[in-house]
């Protein structure tokens, strides 16, 4: 084993691959394992395993270090006209304090990413990002465009928490002013006399907060003492789960999609403003979409035949026919529903809800499956 | 552990994390850990040692699956306008078959990302990039620029073939033609009917050439005759070497060197073109620090104690006076010089060869450290 090569996950550290205020304590807490999210840690394991971790997620509360969620900060005169240019997702409306889910899209409409966008005053922008360089992006165009703006990644961290007891835990930690954060919503709260901003927003389907954490050298505090409040309320550190995300139909950007896939593909229509009387990048070509109709976007699938093998390549998708109509991009075992679930982009003809399937898992075994609406549900 | 896990690596895999097309035989050879470059696996080490592959690598060949350095290929009218805005390095001399090693810099004579250029036609180049999504700052640039360029990611992955036997191993395989490669140049030659760029390149000090492999569902094919023919010459399967790298003095985006630095910093005020005639992003920036000079650059350090703690953090860099002069970002043992040596962004009153300082190592050693020129030698 190399040097440089972390006992625990195998992933080879080092600067390119950052730490985070919270890394030292996630170590302390026996991480299993990392990936990497913008040049950035994300813890994916612990010792409890996924399937008790999901349903950990749905009782109690749970800590994950998502700071890999980077924030790319647009601010100056020009920052609402730049954040307008990349997204079809009107935000002139907007008011400070609100977080917007927004598709980002290139010129062909095809999707850059799929940031929170959080509105912090009136000529600042946060976008809280999937895995590309918003920032490259943001700059090249601001550049090419000539506007005045300022764009940097500032030192802010995400810690999200996360589970049906989070509010509890952090009206205990913030006050109960925190509970009147309403979703998608932020205000500031202080620790240890540093202003904190806190959203009501998080990676799953469950209640939760994230906490864009500001001062690294705090962290390690930060964590201690939500730990510590934590002990009433079975607080667990973990990180965002797969078996959750699936079911909610929560997508991930290089998973589900890439920049090859438009909004509506991605069921993202709705985050696409009907108002045309504004100008952005990919406009003539996202309007030529939604007028000729897409023909593939992402279902979800149930397919049969046990627990399948971790989704490490795509599991191909096919017709009764024969015929292959898209690939299972994530998928996995849901002991909620005792069938394995997965996300698929699935070819027109084949994507109504209960459309019979056959999905083929990497181990060379035939499942019977079906098309699902999203999230899954008993019904469907 | 997570059921995506992957079970040698620890490292989390999904679509995202995109594998290439040499992963397959890469897990049949035994990789024991992976690190992400570009939203791409890179393995980063076998059954042997670094210190074995640092030997071998120094006295045999290796196959080095870099499918992660991606290429940004930029093509049409307005091709050489674009890569000439994105560097102070002047390619309108470039020939077509050369490549340049370059530094990208934004407006702020920051370090976008340092690629070999590759010109592949009249009006079409490849970007052949380290860890920094530079397609996206390629696309904003010409969207906002007004440029007539198509930038896309095409389907190539670099495979290298390192070390001292590399030419014999690659006339064997392509024929005598192969040896007429220059350095930092190219050539075409055939794999069972398909062109395949190769370049006499690569990242390490070694001789070597790089497969700019096309033609993703032969990658197993192409490993397998090239381990056929490699029986001859003690081939075996690598990784770039972190020992040979930092003896090298070979710099990593995102380790040595971000965003925050300078080209002259980075000592690649060679590849900054004299000539002040053309038009570049970040010219003004860079001209005025050229005119008042740097406060630190890039050296190396040699350490004593014993072999360091893998450098998972930088380790600081004091002067004898206690004063934080730099810190190393990549450091290791090296079984050459027999003592530490690290690479370290460090202050220009202590950056003098010979320099005497001390390396704080992550068990919390004071190390005697010698300040040191790049490459490494025995007489500094």
């Amino acid at each position: 084993m190399h040097q440089n090569q972390d006992q625990k996950s195998g992933l080879n550290m080092s600067r390119r691959i950052r730490r985070t205020p919270f890394t030292d304590r996630v170590e302390e807490f026996g991480v299993k394992g990392f990936t990497v999210v913008n040049h950035m840690l994300l813890p994916k394991s612990f010792s409890t395993s996924l399937e008790e971790d999901y349903w950990h997620l749905k009782n109690h509360v749970q800590i994950w270090d998502v700071s890999c969620q980077r924030q790319v900060e647009i601010s100056g005169p020009d920052a609402e006209i730049l954040v307008q240019k990349m997204t079809p997702r009107l935000i002139t409306e907007m008011k400070v304090g609100q977080c917007f889910y927004i598709p980002l899209i290139d010129e062909n409409a095809g999707m850059i990413n799929d940031p929170v966008l959080l509105k912090i005053e009136r000529n600042k922008y946060w976008l809280s990002i999937a895995d590309s360089d918003v920032l490259l992006w943001a700059k090249g165009l601001a550049l090419g465009f000539d506007l005045k703006v300022n764009i940097i990644e500032p030192e802010i961290y995400p810690l999200a928490i996360q589970g049906p007891k989070s509010e509890k835990l952090m009206i205990s930690l913030f006050g109960s002013k925190v509970s009147k954060i309403e979703f998608f919503h932020f205000d500031y709260f202080d620790f240890l006399g540093q202003k904190q901003l806190i959203a009501r927003s998080g990676y799953s389907k469950q209640d939760g907060f994230e906490i864009y954490f500001s001062g690294f050298k705090l962290g390690s505090k930060l964590w201690d003492v939500i730990f510590e409040a934590g002990k009433d309320f079975d607080l667990l550190p973990a990180c965002p789960n797969l078996i959750e995300r699936i079911e909610g139909g929560l997508l991930s950007y290089g998973n589900e999609f890439t920049r090859e896939n438009n909004p509506y593909e991605c069921n993202l229509g709705s985050f696409c403003s009907e108002n045309n009387n504004f100008d952005y990048i990919g406009k003539k070509a996202l309007n030529k979409i939604k007028e000729e109709g897409i023909t593939k976007k992402i279902r979800g699938v149930f397919f049969d035949g046990g627990a399948c093998p971790p989704c490490v390549k795509p599991f191909p998708v096919y017709s009764k026919e024969g015929l292959k109509i898209g690939e299972i991009t994530s998928g996995i075992f849901s002991p909620y529903f005792q069938r394995n679930v997965g996300l698929a982009m699935i070819s027109k003809n084949y994507w109504d809800i209960g459309k019979q399937v056959d999905v083929h898992t990497s181990e060379g075994k035939k499942r019977k499956g079906l098309v699902s609406s999203l999230p899954f549900s008993k019904t469907n």
